[in-house]
This record gives C-alpha cells, sequence and structure tokens, in this order.
C-alpha cells in the first residue's frame, strides 16, 4: 500500500470519536436549565438551543446527502422543551450509526459539493460538521459557566 | 485492500486540515486587544491568551512523543504581548510541518500513553489536541463578542 494511503484514522474509527463528541454535546444541553436553553446566551450570540439544532440541521443531513447526493436539511429551529431537544437528538444518534457504513469507502475523498452550495472533499466537509458541533458547545461552556453551572468534563466520551 | 484499512483521511489531509484551524486560531489571537488577551474573560474561566497557550504546550509537543516517544510540555503560560505570542504561533507552526512527516504511517493505530499520562491510540490523542484548540477558540468567540469585537469567520482556513 503506497504510503499516501495509509489511513490517519479509518471511517470506522471516525464514527467512534464523533459520537463520543455527540455523547458530551447531549450531556451539555442536558445540563442547561430548561428556561434557558432558548433564552439565554452572551454578547448577543445565539442561545446554545438554536446552536444544538443547527447541529441536528447539519449532521445526519451531511451524511444522507454523502450516500444519495440528495441534499435536505431541516429548517426548524424554534424552541421547544429539553427533552423533546435530546430526543430528537437521540434520534438522530441512531441514524447516524445507521447511514454512516452505506458511505462508499472510497468516498470521503472524492469532491462534492454538498447542499447544493458547498463544495470540498467529503472528508473535509464531514470534519467541519464535527468541527463545527465543538465550537459551539464550547460557547455552550461558556453560557454554562456565566450562569453558574459546571459543565461536564470535556475529556469525558463515555 | 481490506475495507477497514481504507482512509477516512490520510495522514497529509489531517495536517492539512489541522494547519487551516491553526491559521483561523492565530486570527482569533490577532483580534484581541493587547490588554485583553491576558485579562479578560467571562464566567471566572481562563483568558484567551492562557488557552492559546495552552494549545501550544499540547500541539508540537504530542507530535515530537509521537515520533520520539519523549514527552516534553512547556510549562510557562504567563502573560506576554501578543506579537510574543503570535511569533511563537509560528514557530509551532512551521515545526509542526517539519515533525509531522516523520511520524511513520504505521504509527496512528497504535496505542501509546501521551506525556506519561493520557492512554490512548495516537489518532484519537492528536485529535484531541485538534478538538481542544477548537474548542477553546470557540470560547475565545465568545469572549471577543462580549468586547463588541466581531472575530473572524469560522469557515474561513485560508
Amino acid at each position: 500500500m503506497p504510503t499516501d494511503s495509509y489511513p490517519f484514522i479509518t471511517p470506522d474509527a471516525l464514527l467512534a470519536h464523533w459520537q463520543g463528541h455527540r455523547r458530551l454535546t447531549r450531556r451539555v444541553i442536558h445540563a442547561f436549565p430548561d428556561d434557558k436553553l432558548f433564552t439565554f446566551s452572551v454578547g448577543g450570540m445565539r442561545p446554545f438551543g438554536v446552536l444544538a439544532l443547527e447541529m441536528i440541521t447539519m449532521g445526519v443531513p451531511m451524511v444522507r446527502g454523502a450516500i444519495s447526493n440528495e441534499w435536505h436539511a431541516p429548517a426548524d429551529r424554534s424552541p421547544r422543551p429539553k427533552h423533546g431537544l435530546l430526543e430528537l437528538w437521540d434520534e438522530h444518534t441512531e441514524q447516524l450509526n445507521t447511514l454512516w457504513p452505506q458511505i462508499p469507502v472510497t468516498r470521503f475523498r472524492e469532491h462534492l459539493t454538498a447542499f447544493g452550495q458547498f463544495p470540498g472533499v467529503l472528508h473535509d466537509l464531514i470534519l467541519y460538521v464535527i468541527d463545527n458541533e465543538i465550537h459551539h458547545r464550547g460557547q455552550g461552556y461558556v453560557y454554562l459557566r456565566a450562569l453558574g453551572i459546571e459543565p461536564p468534563a470535556f475529556y469525558d466520551r463515555s
């Protein structure tokens, strides 16, 4: 195998890594008081509930598009009770596990245009979705601290 | 090649992805006023200059350890002028480019114990370093917004 074909990480290991992040993000959603999830923020930014719904509109829709080349992202980011948001999160966790193995292994290095407007190599597009989750979750940590709430440990992905 | 040996992403592409993040983090450091970099934060958290120095203690030292199995991380996170922090950042950017190709391609899937205390597969340990940078940079975005400063665009990695 030529050196430039060796994996830094395989698709299976990347999914496990991503799901570890999703478990942590779920704990951050859970840490917010219900009445702060869609109302509180710092510096005029979006509340964490809206950011979590953005993550939901990106993850499964990206993977579904990578498989089918059909691009649909739900647009509804309206406030909802925390238990409803957590149920939606858990549904997407399961869908991700089901869909991920359907991506052909050669697809990750192909160029495509996600959602009709974001061109890139699939591995970069998927990392963008994960990185966006980490980025906004980090902002959620600041919101929690500003509310006087201890956020979950960053290193714990169990 | 068996399916489980295909890359999600290759080492070369992962380095390019990481350096894109590092360019963005550099712009976030640059966006802070010099007198706020080591003094301002939200919710009792660490100032962004301290977080940037944490990133510096993790990136190159992780890669150097992956090559040599010798683990040294600089401990000094004392305040310094912004231009000095940016110079240090740029030195590490160059060191990363030099060191990265010295990691044997088979090493990324090996178990090791980083810094004598963090066990894991090397690809997960390296992703942890990158994810930690994204996580804390996202917090820097909130600090900037709280200061009334528009942060750099998250999607721009040029």
